[in-house]
């Protein structure tokens, strides 16, 4: 047997083998795992670290995959894969066709529920020991584990305000690292922190007017502290929740120290904790650093700019806006719902508001949306970052479902920008005034613009426009995809059968436009970075039905399924609207 | 001048010229309008009667509208119409072209935030206080009257944890009647109660924990100690919270004794209360019976049923069950995020869970519809209640957008059953086992099947059947909108020239018969009750194009603005999709 524990730990019941002594052990290793395997493959790294012990105490303890253990968000959840089942597999995580960076139920057993987004777990947990007491178990234990910057979300509050009214057998484990990806905020978090320096812990306790048997706080890297206080609590019947304090990227220097940064550093030296230096010169930019930059020039020119996200500071870059204005820039949390109807408030009252959300999270205020805002026809400024596919966090973050689930409200403006440059101009445009709340949705990651400080321009709102004339067939983008529509027609010499339009406004339509090229052109080919059901392509239907048109129209985007991870490139192959798939497409005609 | 006080009141403004000592009199007399109208032209009662005095010690401190008052759902806010303006139209209220049952920013200025949904009340005027502050005004108050049924919500949370670190003028007013619709559920409502009984009412203050300035409870009723607190509240600077008490109904006997009927009675005699007894004897049943009773007695035979509803037991029938399975039935109030992901945990479990919900509140729950049902291919069964067209209720209620926003989802089935009978056995046949979540809308109200309690029978997912044979033009229809379809196909005699058929599935799209129908027919028509932009409709022309078909398709249904209140059948007419405007669209061919 090798002196390496965990190498010989192929799942918990390996693990419940060892001594208690033996588990700081395991715990080094299995950190010193993590850290060698991220540190080349990327992922997310400082949560995982953070809950080492905590993982190890609860597989130790509960009798999992039978007891039902939920990871909140899943991104911590490393440890977890590693001791169950998947040390093997480890280094294809976030790969495609390798494991998901997320817990999964289809990958294994031991993942109860497939997490990705933010403050599921409690409900999901309570679900199950409802249904649990429901057949008759009242042994089996269900177990969420729910970071801090989760919990103030409204969906755990209403998952522990029903559960604190059950009897069922929950555990709700608070991991309080006081950081989300970006630091936490709000009440409640003032709150913890309270409790956590010892102040004012017994008074005012919201989780106990929660009716929650509360226990806490123990310090999270602890391990034995941990396991003595799970075995009391495996003890307890009903609803029961325990806070833990732990430090986000424990045991690497570096990732204690800047845990923004350290959250998924991308590639690092596993010794030194060291990112090595990329030089950023001659590149494009991020469209994050297109908005971030953009937004802080134009509030500087005009004090009416506003500018909300809900707990993506650094990923949206409104960070630049927020460290020059801080009283009107906001991190609300991860509270997508109040984020928007707090825009929309604030519309009321003249101000021009700009609220960032990834496009996936918006699906958490569409009722905000139709309800607060496009009813009312507040002119809110949504940017929708990190739309369409997303490459390795795979199917639970595509920002695929946008254009279908924005187009069919009325009022709503909806433009996906071409580049970088447009990007500038709508935001720019967006801040003189609307008539109309608008929706620009544009991917991660570099646009292809190294000289993108340009002098703004207006945009006409609903005007498409040609960048490529042809004789036979019309291709239609929708956003940045029309790049790959460029480098296809590039690689076949710019063809002169072959006509490109921009149609970066799927609403309003360019009606006009539509109609000279469906006069035009017998053949249409519509493409987008969205889902083909009720798309841009489907709008494009809808005006050729309407208007008695019979040129064929074929439509690409993301076909009906679940993406699952891989590279950006991957998936647009795996969608056929990559480059070569594009070039096949174009030479068929 | 009357005796009358309130006829001189034309706005708040007469309203403070009163003495303080005259105000009961106001009460009494607001009191009585309402009841009057109310009893004649029908609406929300039990709601307003509670808030009489809360209204008029608002609008006689605070200056409206340069203060700023966001009434939480708005079906309380008649009081506040009929003394901002509204007094001598308020027998139009929830008619079309009359006022709107809720509050709304177009129709007033003293309206300044448009309601209909619950719990956005926080968010919005926090919204406003921040935009004031930023506008140097710190002495604009800034108010939200919610009730404890919303304040649950995970919404309202998000806004309370946000504006306990603000110094924004908001103050939050708990009105806590113990009731939403239904009586209020959840273990902050026991924590109300406790306070509200004395006990405990310094300890764990969960207000307190997000750091508000709390006051109360107070008696709602006694309008000189709620302006008396509301006075001592306007010069406190920062979020504040005040805790009243009220009964839903004050005032009418028989509206405090049976709240729930009370809350929206229908006729009623304005002296006794009492609501005369309608004969249902030979009346075809409600949907909402029809799901209610059909789910009780599947639950009867099958015990993995379970039932669940956010806050709707009543309105939904989910109540006969929850009488005779109260173990296997949830209220979980008003907090759909949660409902869906608990019903995501129990199917995790083998459960066969029916989370019935109405349409336009499904929107609050969209993420977690494709995020923890549909991407982990978990068969829970949606029962969207309310969906198309609402009536009364009007823009913020209809149920228009489900068809496109779920249809853009992998792995949904999505059916509107053509009647009764189809409804029933949809719920059969979703409960002997699906492969895949199914969403199942039906409208409001009365079916046209008065013999609808048959022998169960299995549906065949995915097939549409014709109704009606015909040479020249087919019509397919989904759900009950098809009964519009046979009624003007009868109205021209049933001539040859008019298929009908029942697309019940929208997804998947029974493409076999498609196929037949596109070979069959040069012309079609799609008629569906939701939105003509993405829905039915979108999916026909979706099929067509990818089969290079040349049939004219035209497509029927809601258009792209939001429909105001009215009689469904005045909306039906509005969008033409009401028996006579169809039989104008069969003639024409």
């Amino acid at each position: 047997m090798s002196d390496n524990l965990l190498s010989n730990i192929k799942n918990p019941i390996d693990l419940r083998q060892l001594e208690e002594a033996q588990l700081p052990q395991v715990a080094q290793e299995l950190r010193d795992f993590i850290i060698d395997i991220v540190s080349v493959k990327e992922g997310h790294l400082g949560a995982s670290l953070g809950v080492i012990e905590l993982t190890i105490a609860l597989h130790y303890i509960f009798d999992t995959p039978s007891d039902l253990l939920v990871w909140d968000v899943g991104h911590q959840a490393y440890g977890h894969k590693i001791l169950t089942g998947r040390r093997e597999n480890f280094h294809t995580n976030r790969q495609l066709n390798g494991i998901s960076g997320f817990p999964k139920r289809s990958e294994s057993v031991y993942d109860a529920f497939g997490v990705g987004h933010s403050s599921t777990s409690i409900s999901a947990a309570l679900g199950m020991a409802i249904a649990s007491n429901l057949k008759g178990d009242f042994e089996k234990h269900h177990i969420a584990v729910i970071g801090d910057a989760s919990i103030a979300s409204g969906m755990a509050f209403e998952g522990l305000n029903h559960a604190g009214v059950t009897n069922a057998n929950l555990l709700v484990i608070l991991n309080d690292n006081a950081i989300g990806i970006d630091p936490s905020v709000g009440a409640l978090k003032n709150y913890l922190t309270a409790v956590k320096e010892g102040k004012n812990p017994k008074k005012n306790n919201m989780i106990k007017s929660l009716n929650f048997d509360y226990s806490g706080p123990i310090d999270g890297h602890d391990v034995f502290a941990v396991i003595k206080e799970l075995k009391r609590l495996k003890k307890v019947k009903g609803p029961k929740f325990l806070h833990i304090i732990t430090t986000k990227g424990k045991g690497l220097q570096q990732a204690e120290d800047d845990q923004v940064k350290y959250h998924a550093p991308g590639k690092f030296d596993a010794n030194t904790g060291e990112i090595p230096l990329k030089s950023e010169e001659n590149l494009p930019p991020k469209y994050q650093d297109v908005f971030g930059l953009t937004i802080l020039d134009l509030a500087k020119a005009n004090e009416k700019i506003i500018g909300i996200t809900p707990a993506m500071p650094s990923g949206s870059s409104l960070k630049f806006m927020m460290d020059v204005f801080p009283t009107r820039a906001f991190d609300v949390g991860i509270a997508e719902q109040h984020a928007v109807t707090l825009a929309a408030g604030m519309a009321t009252q003249g101000m021009i508001v700009f609220c960032n959300i990834y496009s996936t999270f918006l699906q958490r205020a569409y009722d905000q949306v139709i309800h607060d805002v496009a009813l009312q026809n507040l002119p809110v400024i949504f940017c929708l970052d990190r739309s369409g596919l997303v490459g390795e966090d795979g199917a639970t973050h595509h920002g695929v479902f946008d254009l279908a689930y924005l187009r069919c409200i009325p009022n709503m403006i909806v433009y996906s920008p071409l580049n970088e440059v447009a990007l500038r101009n709508i935001l720019y445009t967006a801040q003189l005034g609307l008539n109309h709340p608008i929706a620009i949705r544009y991917p991660r990651g570099r646009g292809t613009i190294v000289d993108w400080l340009k002098p703004y321009e207006k945009i006409k709102i609903g005007k498409a426009n040609c960048l490529k004339k042809g004789t036979k067939v019309a291709v239609l983008s929708n956003g940045t995809i029309g790049n790959n529509v460029t480098l296809a027609l590039a690689k076949m010499g710019n063809h002169e059968t072959i006509a490109h339009y921009n149609f970066a406004f799927i609403k309003p339509l360019d009606e006009q436009l539509l109609h000279t090229i469906f006069s035009d052109f017998e053949n249409i080919i519509t493409i987008e970075d969205g889902v083909v059901k009720g798309g841009f392509g489907s709008g494009v239907l809808e005006f050729s039905a309407q208007n008695n048109y019979t040129s064929k129209i074929k439509k690409l985007g993301v076909p009906d399924e679940f993406i699952e991870q891989g590279s950006v490139e991957q998936q647009q192959q795996y969608c056929k609207i990559d480059v070569k798939n594009l070039l096949a497409v174009f030479l068929s005609y």
